[in-house]
């Protein structure tokens, strides 16, 4: 359902912006005991399951250079966590009307509508998505928003979406092949990424 | 698997009841100790995972006007704390004769038979099922679930079913353009709905 | 993949076993921190999720005159647990050797081979599978447990395979309309079974 | 997308190397609060899904004199446990650079690229992938490794792609029926292995 515009659209983006639940994760919401001895809220945590080929897709992606953030209705540890483990730049949690605080990453970033790729899967997306030079959904968005993307991802959200975006943003980019090789020769840091050279990576790879 | 006179039957749907184990959520029953010193029941919570799709269908059906209710066997603080969130009107945890439950839900709220619906998947669902103007069941019940119901969801529990269910009425209805509209312009606050305006939720969705 | 015979051989079954992992469950173990000051395996506890639905269908095995076991390799408080809220009547965890202990059981029911089903999803179930009137896999067995089975789940472990088989026994036996009126007319408790007459069953599900 | 070489690359294999997420797991990363009273990263530890399948596929491959490792940029508490409870035979966490890490099991073992198979479902599996006389990949990994895989398994990572893969090797060995019988007359410890007669495992087997 991807539309015949999407790799021209995707060339110029700067900005990846996503949807948590649903996007980042399969969209179940999971409410945890952490033992506390009344039941107010302090003694609950929302867990959420995240994907590893996400979380790859992630690294890729801040090698490329590509800026990345979250905007989600939610608040929780986890996704504090978890984003921060990836270092997102931008992370937006507790935000009802997303498309205003799409306004303030733009203005932080620099970015503007045609740099900016938006992925969610609900009606409350459709402001921020409805706004983005690549509107992207997972493939298990409500039909509203598969209607509206640009993009649609051929996995679910929580299994991949967030990764087949990315790829798709670099490979329209003509620049996978070389993001991959870098990645391969320094996987996990950011400190060798400069000095890390073709050959090198292919003599690993092999 | 939907019949024909689906629609029609959704058209006066006022109330709409919930089963939870398999229709808000997956089915699966997970208990997960609290960190007690022995194994009492005190020490165990059971977990449920909800699905993001239908919270948002859960908002968009209150500001449609809709009632809600859950009738469940099973009691569980999961449930409670998600209908707490949710601002589900009517909530029946514990009850073994489910169209008990659903005649006391009538009885407080004036609605009857032609104006609830019910959704359920499993068999201890039927008596409710079987009494409500538009009988619903998620696409993973069991068969004689499905073979009673009007409308049958694309998505099983969990996955976006009662989500599936609410659209469908507010469809039927004919007010789905409206309510989405006015969702978009105040997604998650009850105070801001009577204010809001077609002409400024499509400048929001532009 | 169910075998021609399977009908036949479903008419004298008394007693049902099961494994627990892949059978009850969709096979997955998820060891779980429970909060301990070290890591020794007391501070570890695994959790597992059970189907809803199968536990309404060992309600409905319990009130056809069935007797249930499960015998199982591991051994978990949460299946424990889940077995004592289901009033299985003969649990066996930590078995190396299955069929051992489907033998005491038959010592113990007065069943013997004829009377009794078992359902494996792996091959250390095959000695115990191998010696029942009538093998039942799930639709996500090994290969070897689905050539060896007389009956196949159309649903996998942890998502109705145990009650998929219930069903199948009870309306080989042909008793399974009545079952479920007495089932709907005392939903979760045993004391009223033998006052429940099946007009007053029929009235509630009108 | 077996490839036709896949067999014979396999019969001299004596090592089998598996990454972690998305291989033995579904690559989903769950964090959970363990009920410390702040959130520093000791308050939380990761869980993660295993298979009850690919752990009798561990046993199997033990009893058939295979080496087992694992190879993970990850480390978790239950990754540790979970490779203890498996008696795996290599256990490598938190590691970028992944061919590194297998040089030393090759040392250890005295293994070389011939004797090495090696299942991933990542890029970052690709250096030790593109060094194993048989290549695997489960059925859920992203593209890169379906291509360079010699044998890719029918299910997906944490639902018993690891059992497929030990089934193949051991098949291509033939020594898939010797090593069955001896599992099921000894099912889950080493010390009778040696004693174990085919004609005592056919008895039990029947």
């Amino acid at each position: 359902m991807t539309t015949p515009d999407a790799v021209a659209r995707a060339r110029p983006i700067e900005l990846v912006v996503f949807d948590v639940d649903g996007v980042l994760t399969d969209g179940k919401l999971w409410a945890i005991p952490t033992g506390g001895d009344d039941r107010s809220s302090e003694t609950v945590a929302e867990i959420k399951g995240f994907s590893a080929h996400d979380g790859i897709g992630f690294g890729l992606a801040r090698r490329a250079g590509l800026k990345i953030g979250i905007i989600t209705k939610r608040t929780t540890e986890s996704v504090a966590r978890r984003m921060r483990d990836l270092r997102v730049d931008y992370v937006y949690q507790g935000v009802d009307r997303k498309f205003e605080a799409l306004r303030e990453i733009w203005a932080s970033s620099g970015c503007g509508e045609v740099q900016t790729c938006c992925m969610g899967d609900d009606i409350v997306d459709l402001p921020m998505i409805n706004r983005s030079g690549l509107a992207a959904a997972p493939a298990n968005a409500r039909p509203e928003l598969l209607k509206a993307a640009h993009f649609v991802a051929a996995h679910a959200g929580g299994d991949g979406a967030a990764r087949d975006l990315i790829e798709f943003i670099l490979k329209s980019k003509g620049i996978w092949e070389r993001v991959l090789r870098q990645y391969l020769a320094a996987p996990d840091s950011d400190y060798a990424a400069a000095a890390v050279g073709v050959a090198a990576a292919e003599e690993i790879q092999q």
